[in-house]
């Protein structure tokens, strides 16, 4: 959508239940009324529903349930995260294409889409990206060691945690990458990195929400430690102020992380933490590791206390709670 | 080069200054005497010089100085490097070509070129990629997590180190990234990733070497610091015999790194090294740190013991030594 539309829905959303006259879009715009009129009809068929009451005016009376950009970016409280954002109605996956476009994309720029035919999960499994969800990626372009990548999980996993609970629900993190809510998956995040050793070139976040999906609409096999906002709500949420309000957090969480102590991050996020305190299995590529999770290190790992009380840190793995 | 034309080239290599008829050769790919010549005659164009004697048969009389693909696999004695080698008389950079196509060639694949117009250093740094050199990349595919990857930079180092020694010059490696001959630099590493953060996509090694480069090519800012292996040796080098070993040695080396203790590499790594001992500096993008390097960690990182009597471990960053 271009910028006068943006500008012309800007305008209406502010003006509430006022109409406001083509006249005076036009002259804020600089653009003539036959102009405005033109570009109403276009809003108009992108969903939005606008009453047009002859000599006085036009009045939005309602948006559609759509991930627009023009709606993420009315009233976005962020100077860097979604300036840019890429729409799509339908993708393979948002960290595929955030990863084609980065290095052409400025930091902050966002991919989203309505659905995922493609998602993808930690190792290459699938993400089933369900009507209803929100499902983006954040490009950011820090300039970070490779070892720091790690802790960018964690800050993705307390920024979407504090939106979460901006909505009135007890979500809280289980190490590395998901988020919970009263014990069931709501939210996975899938961090990838291009990089040199020496300095990161850019690092996708890949933010995947089940925010009003119906519980039976997930496949069996995931049924049963899947939930959605929706559901734990009792209600479907607004999902264009849910993601406003996520971009805020997340750039908050992200200047926190360039320039505080780590040591900050990790004591809000063992605050909100599902997995500190439990007993444990965790699986990499190169071993299994058993133990009660008892901290995260100022590097970003997970501290794990064995059996044999070994302490053992783990950057990153698949993390089994144990009963 | 098709593989008719390489296994025309094995045989007559292998034959020495004895001729090998076009019904012998022809017999043995399965082809006729005809396409033997035809092929023979591609070969010519390409620089190396056959006699043909009539009645007798064909002799390679001598090859031309170019990284030809054929050149190289003729002799070589590794499983999985060089298998596949993508090869260019010129280009922007080899790793970046490697990055594009690590998605499609298989694990230990080589992108090797003649020139470099944009050769890269370390965070976007350039590279100076003179004639007689050796610019390739190699992409690999460890199943590792990301913060494992620094280890491959002193893997590659150890290698490229080991190889020249074999020369009969006295090679060192500079922390982290660097091979020195009598104090000057020969040979840069450039180690690149795409990963998430439990496990590695693919890794490419960009590995530059002044082979056969004259002092005088240098330009005025390097030259007081760089060297060629030429030059420490007092005459050129066999690029290919050099090469092959080199992919021989990296792919030893890297299956050390894969199937046992980093501790096995760590150790010879130091007793090649020309940095533990020496007083440095060393800067990241976060930090300056200065003290003696004394020792490399299990997870890769420099030890650096600072005047204050701290310890501190860093993976990867600019070091300068100080007098």
């Amino acid at each position: 959508m271009n910028g006068n539309k943006t500008e012309i829905l800007r305008i209406l959303k502010s003006s509430g239940s006022k109409p406001v006259s083509g006249q005076e879009i036009g002259s804020k715009l600089g653009i003539t009324r036959a102009m405005v009129w033109k570009y109403i009809k276009e809003i108009k068929k992108d969903g939005y529903e606008i009453q047009s009451s002859p000599k006085i005016g036009y009045t939005l009376k309602s948006s559609p349930d759509m991930l627009y950009p023009e709606q993420i970016k009315i009233g976005l409280e962020t100077s860097l995260l979604g300036k840019e954002i890429v729409y799509y109605d339908e993708v393979e996956s948002t960290n595929s294409i955030a990863k084609e476009l980065a290095g052409k994309y400025p930091e902050g720029t966002i991919v989203i889409a309505e659905t995922q035919k493609k998602g993808r999960g930690r190792m290459g499994s699938d993400w089933l990206s369900l009507p209803g969800g929100i499902w983006f990626s954040v490009i950011l372009k820090p300039s970070i060691p490779l070892e720091y990548v790690a802790k960018m999980t964690l800050v993705a996993g307390l920024a979407v945690t504090k939106a979460m609970r901006d909505l009135g629900v007890d979500a809280r993190i289980k190490w590395p990458n998901d988020v919970l809510i009263n014990g069931k998956k709501v939210c996975g995040i899938l961090t990838e990195v291009d990089a040199e050793v020496e300095q990161v070139e850019h690092v996708i976040l890949g933010i995947g929400i089940n925010a009003n999906v119906r519980l039976n609409e997930f496949r069996e096999d995931i049924k049963e430690n899947s939930t959605s906002i929706e559901a734990e709500l009792g209600e479907p949420i607004d999902r264009i102020s849910f993601i406003k309000d996520l971009l805020f957090q997340l750039e908050q969480e992200y200047i926190k992380f360039k320039t505080q102590q780590f040591s900050n991050v990790v004591s809000e996020w063992i605050s909100l933490s599902d997995t500190i305190g439990k007993k444990v299995t965790v699986t990499t590529p190169t071993k299994i590791t058993e133990g009660k999770a008892v901290g995260i290190t100022d590097r970003g790992a997970l501290l794990i206390l064995t059996d044999n009380n070994v302490k053992e840190e783990i950057i990153a793995g698949r993390c089994r709670y144990i009963k």
